[in-house]
């Protein structure tokens, strides 16, 4: 029967037998010392000459007997610090070769390659394992927080019949001799599913085919969208995904505070109300703060978000801020214009940090405003019919939000690449291994 | 502001805004009753003749004063039945145009080409919604069951670079001039998981491209899988098999009963612990009872899965039944083979009503050994690198299972056709749309 190494504390003198994973051993003469770890800790074990069998990284079954260390050899970093398994008997489950690089430092010192190309071992190294316990808790929270609101999980489909917006960065699914594409977003059929479920998530992938290589762009991405409906205004839509991105953040505090403290970092601070910009207020505060003019650009630029999140801070204590009303006719044919001022819509994006988080908005449910907004942006209707079919029974002004796990866990922790922070990282020049260089063919 | 329709109940004689949708109309002289309902339930209001605007399926919002109605039009089937909602001003959100088959009805008297074609429609019918409601709880509790014995949850990769147990069920995808395929099966990244986080599972998507149509296949299934290091024993994997799905199986209990009783269905009963038998038993049980002979064949046919499951019930009572120990060279490389009688491995399928439900095992983890399997079940070792890599680094013993959200869904209520248990079904011939038939080319 197999003891967790953390409930061996209160088995003080008795005989356990325990499973994990060299940590590392030494020797001192004929006592030789090892540190065994699985899920649940690390315990000391000690023995004779016959551990110099056991290497880094095997896997062990050791039986013992459960010591109190003397005090002068307590350690209190750990919970098994003040005992000790002295080794009656053991068997080695598996063994492993010599490790290419130390993974017992408390920085993994290996360039990102390295770190993708030896996946199995970087997993080990308690930072890397650090990471997937945020994105798990950021993942798992946007549930909590949505399924709170009355908001049903569904599962958004991967392989999709059309492109509507246009197929440059989208990848193609030979589908049985039919002509199929990865999701881009699962944005039409969460319209169509609030027009009878009212309120839906979902945590799904979406794939971009970006031929380009950056430190912030996948190919493959867990996105994390909601979507609600009967919806009196934008700032409905807006206040749920405030609520939303707060829960998220106290969780990964409340439950990630060792995580944090190994990549000295802390979850952005806010206000008790997140401050809300438009676009050409955003542009305005930008304008009288530096002198750059960029108050006719139809978007933030990266030196804007900055100084946007800049005053942010320095004027409401926040490093969220809200920028919405961009121009309508450069954002989806969805997006709602505004009532006011149609040549403005009401979609917004969380800003934080100088970086865009999240991307939401309320969406037109009106039938001849969308049909209209389809004509003028050149979709063929028959690649939307599917969810053109919702407005013609009638749909509920809606809206939602969407953002990337990998990028909101890569912004908490601060990291320096987005790769770093999925298990599996996709990109132009990988899937799992380094693909093979493809020589650029030659237009005749 | 808004009130939900379910909390007008405790707002009687006060001013309320409610928004929904249609559920019915009807005119009694100049006094016009209607359904509303919204995501928490469904109220009937009553107005005047400006009412007669409404039509079924429109979004509205509706204030009004709630009134007590006098006792002999009580509803007790509905939560606001003591109520009701007199309109003082409402306004059309959304309107619908005339629906082409009825959703009002109990049953949907509609083919299934209908009730996919018209998605949005078939999705507002309480039966509909309740398939649903069920596959969330099935796949929410899954994820209970496993979070409370400490497995961490993980995103699996979609796109993934070779296929190494043969090709021809398998999408292809064009990334940026490389090949790439859409994952079958996380497998080979639950194990590599293994090696580092000891436990874990994932709510993911895998594709087969099986060129067949039936009623019990479709081509993207969302797959909950599970898998687990440090074991002792297969019996272990197999236990945790049924802790999961008997947790699974209270939840769509407790959670459900509604939505159950709209299927005239129950979830399988099962005893204390489920009956479980070799292959080989299995064969002799079904030998002795029917006279049929399938005591040499490589795995259970359809009608000695229903059989074994007969027997199952009728000796322990028991609608679930695992079974083990199937060939090993019929099985997939990775199956640990039995330590007494290599012939068989330890992969066991839970059985259930007849049909399979979940298939698992325990794995190979001895570098020697998987090495020996790649090599016999002829596999390109490069084309599985970066699992084996994990193996030369020390792979523990391990197990796991899996099962498909829909087909479980689908035996659980019983539906004819796995379709159903799908919110957008893909198959040979549907996506979303049906696709156009493809003439077949002639070989020359």
């Amino acid at each position: 029967m197999r003891t967790l190494i953390k409930d061996t504390v209160s088995q003080l003198n008795q005989s356990v037998t325990i499973r994990g994973r060299v940590n590392s051993i030494r020797s001192y003469g004929k006592l030789i010392f090892a540190d065994i770890r699985d899920r649940s800790g690390i315990i000391q074990v000690v023995g004779n000459e016959k551990l110099s069998e056991l290497k880094e990284e095997y896997i062990v079954e050791i039986t013992g007997t459960i010591n109190s260390r003397s005090e002068k050899y307590f350690n209190n970093k750990i919970i098994t610090g003040k005992i000790e398994l002295a080794v009656n008997d053991f068997k080695i489950l598996a063994k492993s070769q010599e490790l290419p690089f130390d993974i017992h430092q408390p920085d993994l010192n290996v360039t990102l390659p390295v770190l993708l190309d030896y996946r199995t071992l970087s997993f080990r190294h308690p930072k890397v394992r650090a990471i997937f316990k945020v994105q798990e808790t950021v993942i798992n929270s946007f549930r909590e927080a949505l399924k709170a609101k009355d908001f049903m999980e569904f599962q958004a489909p991967t392989i999709i019949p059309s492109v509507p917006e246009g197929g440059a960065e989208v990848f193609k699914v030979d589908y049985f001799g039919h002509q199929t594409y990865l999701s881009q977003s699962p944005q039409l059929y969460k319209s169509l599913l609030v027009s009878a479920f009212e309120r839906v998530f979902s945590v799904n992938k979406v794939f971009r085919a970006e031929p380009s290589v950056t430190t912030r762009h996948l190919t493959e991405v867990v996105s994390l969208d909601a979507e609600m409906g009967l919806i009196d205004s934008w700032e409905e839509v807006r206040d749920m995904t405030e609520y939303t991105i707060k829960y998220v953040l106290e969780k990964v505090q409340e439950n990630c505070s060792e995580e944090l403290k190994l990549f000295n970092a802390t979850v952005p601070k806010y206000t008790d109300k997140i401050p809300s910009v438009k676009l050409r207020e955003a542009q305005q505060i930008i304008y009288e703060r530096t002198g750059r003019d960029c108050r006719q650009e139809k978007d933030l630029a990266p030196e804007d978000e900055r100084e946007i999140c800049k005053w942010a801070e320095e004027k409401h204590g926040s490093e969220l801020v809200f920028v919405s009303h961009f121009p309508t006719k450069f954002r989806p044919f969805y997006t709602y214009p505004d009532d006011d001022n149609p040549e403005f819509n009401q979609g917004f994006d969380l800003i934080g940090r100088g970086v865009e988080w999240l991307t939401g908005g309320r969406r037109i449910h009106d039938y001849d405003t969308i049909m209209a907004h389809v004509k003028e942006w050149g979709i063929n209707p028959d690649s939307v019919d599917l969810y053109l079919q919702a407005f013609r029974y009638g749909m509920p002004p809606l809206g939602g939000f969407a953002f990337g796990a990998e990028r909101v866990t890569m912004q908490i922790l601060n990291l320096a690449n987005i790769r770093e922070a999925s298990l599996f990282p996709r990109d132009m020049e990988r899937v799992d291994k380094r693909l093979p260089k493809i020589e650029k063919k030659t237009k005749k």
